[in-house]
């Protein structure tokens, strides 16, 4: 008997059930529908190689709908990656397993991304085709040429995030951007009527997109479309027509077949009627054979490509630049730098003094690629050596996000993850609200992103409160692995950079200023002072009877409330904290030599939330206590008592 | 000489460009553009009455591209509204002035809602159209009768939040909803082919909506697209073509029109361009008078609506929800649902006791209307009392909002501020992420709306850590005005959901388990013991040597600790902390009386930040300090150490 697409398909079908009921929990309806076209694409579309997950030239596949993960599982252990086991298919959902819940790309070689929150997928999606397509420019369709593919669901393009991602790359003529959209009618609360009427076709085409609807269950329909869908020169989206819970007697093409195991009946109604008759986990060896085949199809195409990458000129440069080694040059650059900033003396805005860095840093890292959610002025982001991508320019290095934070940061996420890229970008910190699910999916992928974030507090004035981050740095500091940065001045932000762009397992946030900061680093040092996250910046003379702790704009009021109080024979100590996760990874030993046993005065234009880990529960605070409002900064600072005179007051108080 | 529609809008120019000149800051582009069409607008159709800017069924205009905030100020200002002077337009962006960077709802009687964060406005006017429909159902044409109108630009349109407000609107077949997009091509970066090719109409009827495009600088193509747009059974958007900073000599139609003050000599050319010779801030009294008179236009309507208000039926019944008075059965109500819960017993998730507590307060409050973001049977947000609103039926008060966290959080803000409504909704606590730029907005403002928002913790399980909160309870507290409450059980989840409604400045956050969990409270107290935000829950006998602190689903935790830890002969108190933002709000002499003065243990399945201001530095925590992870909540708890086990070694360490 020969093996058909559809009985490979049914071994996905099976898996799949078999993983949920064990697990008592997950979604299936995904699977039963979409294993016809997925099996299409895995069988004759798609470039990969199960024996080496991270050749990059392969074509990248994205499960946006993340919730069906047992799709992409199965996918993965029949067509021979060795990440994914029988017992982990068992295992699903299960610690230790290499089947989470959700598809997750840290523990699971072959997943491209993690996914799982809505719509994710496919805005990261469009940040790895727009890296093939840069580094295709850079390095030559020898080395890189290869595809994006994403499945997505009806609840990933109801997300506000989609139309971002579907805008951006719409814009960008994304060609090699295939999207399967499981156009299954059905989302968890029932019917997609019930809240949604969109022409899916008709958004996709109004952002410059080509579309064909697909029969998701006939073969050939899918066979045709992926083939013409490979040939077009803008990026296509396929409406996939499939029935969810394909199979299931009663429940099928519901509301109900979306998740949760559908319980024995359903399960052997399902077996019947796809006519498979194995038990649980159980899949015939013909079929297995089937699958092992098409997981070898593109070995020889990447043998090919091995030997392009031996003999290719750009070998060194291209492995530099897929590994994320960075140049050796950069601390000597940053020490020149840091040298002709303090000799300067000036009175600037760190965002000014991020850009300044930034011209330095993308000299020397080709890989950095920058942005800006339409703020490019006012981020600072844009440098002399990276010229806008344009869908002529993919040689460019600079990204006109337009005025999608959520989008540009899923996007960053994209880059990093197909490697090749360090992209930063731009915005107003106050909009990490709108960035925060792709930030959030940053750090737990542990991507290497920098979020410039300018305008970090009531310091940006006029604007008000709308604009106005007050809570934005303890929420995002109360992120797991993030450093959050928050530099005083010029040195400390070439300094904050540099370590930034080092930090590679998670995303940094640079939080800057709209106004400008006085130098507190008036003497050269080569150390990089910001690496331990905070230190004494300002000694007193004999002991200290205070020390006031103070970041960014903020540590310009500390020092001159440290000399007032000298004035008043009060000794106080001051201590520059530009990142309070690299100091909370210090030593004990060190963050007590910086913290002292004197009592603590912390200043902050935010909220105090956070730093009573730092001050103590009796320590003194100057900072935000509501939010702001409009007018001249130097009205709100006043205004809002943030001052030398209340933070020599807090102290006074202590030593009272 | 007759004043034109030109003459009226050229009067708007002026104030907003002298206002911008002389707050040197500012966005004068979209009020140079759009000046004309919002004349015909606010001169000929919309409904309202200076003199009562809380006329309930006036209609509502919100500027979405809340940068171009003079615009509104300049009209309010000279169609008689008393709370914009003359000196307010003068003293634009400045502390204390009426008229901040961007419009304010609460500093500004006349501004409908606060805008700027683009795409919120027009977010918040979907809110405001579905309460209108849906409170005209409930007390019929007479009293409730009127148009939404919103001023977006092509910021508002790239965000994200943009497609779920109009995905959802057309869905809803919202047909008194009308947009004028102000389509002058042009964002900050530059032009907007800089970044996006979206054909806005085509993309609009994809979702229901009907377009026309309109000469924005053509008096009557204006005034016919609007009169036609009214008598559409749909949505509608006008694309309204016009030139950003109409009549600037080198700079109109350019990316540098956008913003900034544009100068004395560009300010002479558009004085010259559009003939205005008078001084700044000056009108002449003619085109003052004509404003004036079309500010009185809709005084015989308001005279006529307050007739029939007084003369309805339902006037009582209107002023209360109006007035957001909430029936005074209410506390009974929880005590007899209190009373039930303790006399049960049982073990349920808090998000189930929640489904139940609204079960007594949908039938007792009819502002209340519900929903979720398609995760109603997880949310436990729909009761019998709440039918689903649908474009038929709008006396429903349960909304399928789909797939759109950020849309739904928005378009609550928007119904809380049309008044008559007290909106709750659900989601995952991890997609609060995806609203938080709405979450904040009302905060902000001050709405009156409950976020309902289950799957609290690693406690959800199986689904991974792309959908375990871990930061997430610590970044809402981060949030000014804002309530975070945490119940417990049952007996919480009732008191908390009482506060939460009566908290009528600001939203409230629930925070669910998704797992079961055992009653705190096993005997039964009418006084709402949660209302302070922390209480002794379990008491020790004799001098407590530790003090336990816990919340939600952790509460079981420290009481089994309390129990592990009597069996050795340490005496510990527990105190549950359900809301710590109310406990923070109590007098000194309270929380003292609560903390105790022994060392203390916090156990919370999220991270210790800000926790430290509850249990000092020195205090134990335990909790998670990384994402999470898949696999039954059980094994979670233990892999990541949140047990009795930990709490009560926590205690020991310290009393040793």
């Amino acid at each position: 008997m020969a093996v058909t697409n559809r009985d490979m398909a049914n071994a996905v079908r099976a898996l799949s059930m078999d993983a949920v009921e064990a697990a008592k929990s997950g979604h299936v309806g995904l699977p039963l529908g979409m294993a016809d076209a997925a099996t299409v694409l895995f069988r004759k579309f798609l470039k990969f190689d199960p024996a080496d997950p991270n050749w990059a030239d392969r074509d990248r596949f994205v499960l946006s709908a993340g919730h069906g993960s047992m799709l992409i599982y199965s996918l993965l252990h029949l067509t021979g990656y060795k990440s994914v086991s029988r017992d982990d298919i068992r295992n699903f959902r299960q610690l230790g397993a290499k089947t989470p819940g959700h598809p997750e790309n840290f523990v699971t070689p072959g997943v491209e991304t993690t996914t799982g929150p809505l719509g994710q997928g496919i805005a990261t999606a469009v940040g790895m085709a727009m890296a093939e397509r840069h580094l295709n420019a850079r390095f030559g369709d020898d080395l890189v040429d290869h595809h994006t593919y994403v499945i997505a669901g009806d609840g990933c393009l109801m997300e506000g995030i989609s139309q971002e991602a579907i805008t951006l790359a719409g814009h960008l003529k994304l060609n090699k951007l295939i999207v399967l959209f499981d156009d299954n009618s059905v989302t968890i609360d029932g019917g997609t009527d019930l809240s949604d009427n969109t022409d899916q076709c008709a958004r996709f085409e109004a952002s410059g997109w080509i579309t064909k609807k697909v029969d998701g269950h006939d073969e050939k329909s899918v066979e045709a479309a992926l083939t013409w869908a490979k040939k077009q020169k803008k990026p296509v989206m396929l409406a996939v027509k499939t029935i969810i819970g394909y199979g299931a007697p009663k429940i099928a093409g519901t509301g109900k077949a979306h998740g949760g195991p559908y319980g024995a009946e359903e399960i052997a109604g399902i077996r019947e009627n796809i006519g498979w008759k194995y038990p649980p986990f159980e899949v015939p060896a013909a079929i297995e054979k089937a699958w092992a085949k098409a997981g070898e199809r593109s070995k020889k195409e990447h043998e090919a490509w091995n030997k392009r990458l031996a003999g290719s000129e750009h070998k060194g440069e291209f492995n530099a630049a897929m590994t994320g080694r960075l140049p050796k040059n950069i601390a000597k650059a940053i020490i020149k730098h840091k040298k002709a900033v303090v000799a300067g003396g000036e009175k600037k805005a760190t965002r000014q003094w991020s850009g300044a860095a930034l011209e330095v840093l993308t000299h020397l890292v080709p890989e950095m690629i920058g942005g800006s959610a339409d703020l490019t002025g006012s981020n600072n982001t844009k440098t002399s050596h990276t010229d806008p991508i344009t869908p002529k320019n993919w040689a460019g290095r600079y990204v006109h996000y337009g005025v999608r934070e959520h989008g540009m940061a899923a996007a960053m996420n994209g880059m990093a993850l197909h490697g090749g890229i360090l992209p930063y970008s731009g915005t107003f910190l106050v909009f990490a609200d709108y960035s925060r699910g792709a930030i959030r999916l940053g750090a737990l992928m542990g991507t290497r992103v920098v979020h410039v974030m300018t305008h970090d507090s009531i310091g940006l004035g006029e604007d008000g409160p709308t604009h106005q981050p007050v809570e934005h740095v303890a929420s995002l500091r109360a992120m797991p692995n993030m450093l959050v940065f928050r530099p005083a001045d010029g040195v400390e932000t070439a300094e904050c950079w540099e370590l930034a762009i080092a930090n590679e397992t998670g995303p940094s946030v640079m939080a800057l200023t709209r106004q400008g900061v006085a130098p507190a680093r008036t003497t050269h040092t080569d150390d990089n002072l910001s690496a331990k996250g905070a230190y004494v910046l300002s000694d007193c003379k004999g002991k200290a009877q205070a020390t006031i702790l103070a970041t960014g704009s903020e540590v310009e009021i500390a020092l001159a409330a440290q000399e007032m109080l000298a004035e008043d024979g009060i000794a106080a100590r001051v201590v520059s904290c530009p990142c309070l996760e690299l100091f909370e990874q210090q030593h004990g030993n060190y963050r007590k030599s910086v913290l002292g046993s004197a009592p603590r005065v912390a200043v902050e234009a935010g909220v105090r939330f956070g730093w009573d880990r730092w001050i103590g529960e009796d320590g003194g605070f100057v900072g935000m206590s509501s939010f702001g409002a409009s007018a001249p900064y130097t009205d709100l600072y006043k205004k809002f008592g943030i001052t030398v005179q209340a933070v020599a007051a807090e102290v006074k108080k202590r030593i009272a």
